[in-house]
């Protein structure tokens, strides 16, 4: 991810490697507390403090050692440049299912090398395979990059990209398909290609993780292998998130695309299913199926659907909000407007003039929930029937990002607006569910 | 709420309660399916439907009677006119403790009235004690009507306004106050009075409820029973909102203001703590701490700090976000933008322009996490130290509606901006937790 020479390495540390001239790579003798320490400089790739040097040792572990005054630091052996010196490449046992993983970056694809200590951004089969060696006792696994980039990043032509390519694989055969991606968009993406990619015939699964590969707490390889079982053998045929279900390493879950978001900064657990149960769990080697609504696998004809208006906003309300906001939006040339309103889906009545203006001008605006979880109801108070009344079209129990990505996908089908809105009100992939659970369902 | 004669009823049924010249309390008799009943007709405070006709029969029992083509309606008796009959006072047992009740409006305070048929939008002490008289035996209560507005409508005017009228209640001498509040903006309302109303001598409990009075799963007053012992009674003296803690009536939690979130449109145990475990729970009539991190009772002359920016916006960003609202925003003159980032606090790169026009204009940009749970943490990835570097300010482990009021508060303070962010970065009240729970500890 980067060309730096001391990857991650800041402030006074940072001057102290310099000083001895030590790049990521080289061997260095550091001494400190009275031990002594040989072993290669590992870049940081995540670095919650900037006191603290990695180092590999030669019995293959890393430790963290904290700079203080009184530390030594000697350069004893160059790095080996960065050419890429393949690790053994498995054979995969005949006669298992193919998986296809698309990499698009994230925690996940970021991993070091331990040969040439460089931070390797995206995964090629060969890294992959390096990383977890048991993955070809699973499945006929292929490989590739599709794109490397942090996910905030990535936009609705990012969306598009990776649907084609998923359609792709599952033309060329796939038994199951997974997408590696940061965590921090995957609720976006899982939905957009939920809408993206419909009748599919097998599993397609998005897979990141929390804590990269250089921690010891990653849930990077778990959730890799968990991932590529379910897709090769698991009985749905959708796209799903699956990532540690609880605090423990023994399950994953597996969530539907439409129906998930990311709830924890930092927990490896962050996935939380909105208004559904997990469509099935990962566990002691076998695929549980959780939820009686799914997408069986099945001989199908997928279809690709892979287009995503740019003219859509996602609004947030809240006290002393400035409808003005929803002028501009309109001003801008918008033709949908996700709002995010209170409890059942209500707005103050200053907004109302906007919302009126909005249908006048063939804007959709759609109306959710900042609660996230229940569902919207604007037939319950007086405020709610205003907005309906003039034209707002309650979103059920999509949450609002689910709703806003969908609106997207609508405005990308159509240039009619009430088509839009008929495909709007209208379950396509499983995004509304009629029995939408409490919290104590969800969690 | 409402001069509406038919208040709550719509379409053809309406039509047909006015062929009949029926009003809200007037004896009818209806025959339907070969059944006759006789009642006064109810208004409809919530309606999930347009088709049934509320009836009060001589039992006190409420039907609901669907309204069909065979339907016959016929007028029997006039309403007795509003003139408004106090149901007998009783009076507070002696030494008790005070507790003061201000209402401003919401789900809570809209409570049929049985004389007049009509809806009171509002308590009197008088109302209260005749809806839950068992409020004589655990207080000393008095209450009045500050507000009657929907909770959507509520700005930083009204938590000006509620802060104000506490502090009033305590400097009387009350030993604990009750805010009735609709649910919806419950949340924001809280914060604001943590921060507004500090050094607090004795609690102050929002209270509100899911479900309205006339409906037979109302938590109306189990709600107020517990909030008013719990006033009364519990050690600690900080903001909190309570309600329904489980799918069971028989506990209420108490939950920080600045930690608290609605997180369901329509259960009853909607609100959920965020980052922090609940500072009590009422249980069989006693209160249990379940925190120990708390602002304990004593003899303290609270600071009143009742004034809030109302140049501050909350945005939340998402793939394929507009820059320019940003843009637009600090056009308009806010002193203050707080983003609804995604994971530890990334934003993607085309806002980075914004983010610097906005520190050389003096405009403080807030970051937070739009995960909800968890801590934002800018210095992991270099997306994040770039917004550091751009005079971004992670705001911890706040949920982005508290670090929305916090700001509101922070520039309602001080027109100093460096001032104004040394209290965003200062734990005034709780706001920030040093042990961020996850989310096994948070619901």
């Amino acid at each position: 991810m980067s060309e730096d020479k001391l990857t991650g390495y800041r402030g006074e540390l940072r001057s102290a490697l310099e000083k001895v001239g030590a790049e990521i790579g080289d061997r260095l003798e550091i001494a400190v507390n009275n031990q002594q320490y040989t072993g290669s400089l590992m870049p940081r790739v995540e670095s919650y403090d900037d006191w603290h040097i990695i180092l590999k040792l030669k019995s293959g572990y890393n430790i963290g050692l904290a700079h203080s005054d009184g530390m030594k630091i000697k350069k004893v052996g160059v790095a080996e440049k960065p050419e890429f010196r393949p690790p053994p490449l498995p054979e995969a046992e005949p006669g298992l299912p193919k998986v296809s993983i698309i990499s698009t970056g994230g925690t996940i694809a970021s991993r070091v090398d331990y040969v040439t200590g460089g931070v390797v951004s995206a995964m090629t089969s060969r890294d992959l395979l390096g990383i977890v060696p048991e993955l070809v006792e699973i499945a006929d696994v292929d490989a590739d990059i599709l794109y490397s980039v942090f996910s905030e990043d990535l936009t609705h032509k990012e969306w598009e990209g990776m649907a084609e390519r998923v359609y792709d694989k599952i033309d060329a055969g796939a038994d199951g398909v997974i997408i590696t991606h940061g965590t921090d968009t995957m609720g976006y993406s899982a939905a957009a290609l939920s809408f993206a990619l419909q009748d599919l015939p097998v599993p397609v699964i998005f897979v990141g993780s929390q804590r990269s590969s250089d921690r010891p707490s990653s849930d990077n390889a778990t959730n890799l292998m968990g991932g590529v079982y379910t897709a090769a053998h698991a009985p749905f045929a959708e796209v799903v998130v699956g990532l540690h279900e609880t605090t423990s390493d023994t399950s994953i879950a597996y969530l539907r695309g439409t129906k998930v978001r990311k709830c924890h900064t930092s927990s490896r657990y962050a996935f939380q299913p909105v208004n559904d149960w997990p469509i099935a769990r990962y566990i002691d080697g076998k695929v549980e199926m959780i939820n009686d609504r799914y997408r069986p696998r099945q001989p199908s004809e997928p279809r690709l659907l892979n287009r995503f208006s740019d003219k859509v906003s996602l609004v947030k309300f809240h006290p002393d909000f400035n409808p003005t906001i929803l002028d501009w939006l309109i001003d801008d040339g918008v033709r949908g407007i996700v709002i995010e309103a209170t409890g059942l889906g209500q707005v103050c009545k200053d907004l109302w003039p906007a919302v009126d203006r909005a249908r006048k001008e063939g804007v959709i605006v759609g109306v959710t929930s900042q609660c996230i979880w229940g569902r919207v109801h604007l037939d319950v108070y007086s405020h709610g029937r205003e907005l309906v009344d003039r034209g707002a079209v309650p979103l059920e129990d999509m949450h609002p990002e689910t709703a806003y990505v969908k609106l997207k996908w609508c405005l990308g089908q159509t240039d009619d607006t009430e088509e839009a809105k008929r495909l709007l009100l209208t379950d396509l992939v499983g995004e509304f569910n009629p029995r939408t659970p409490y919290l104590e369902g969800s969690r």
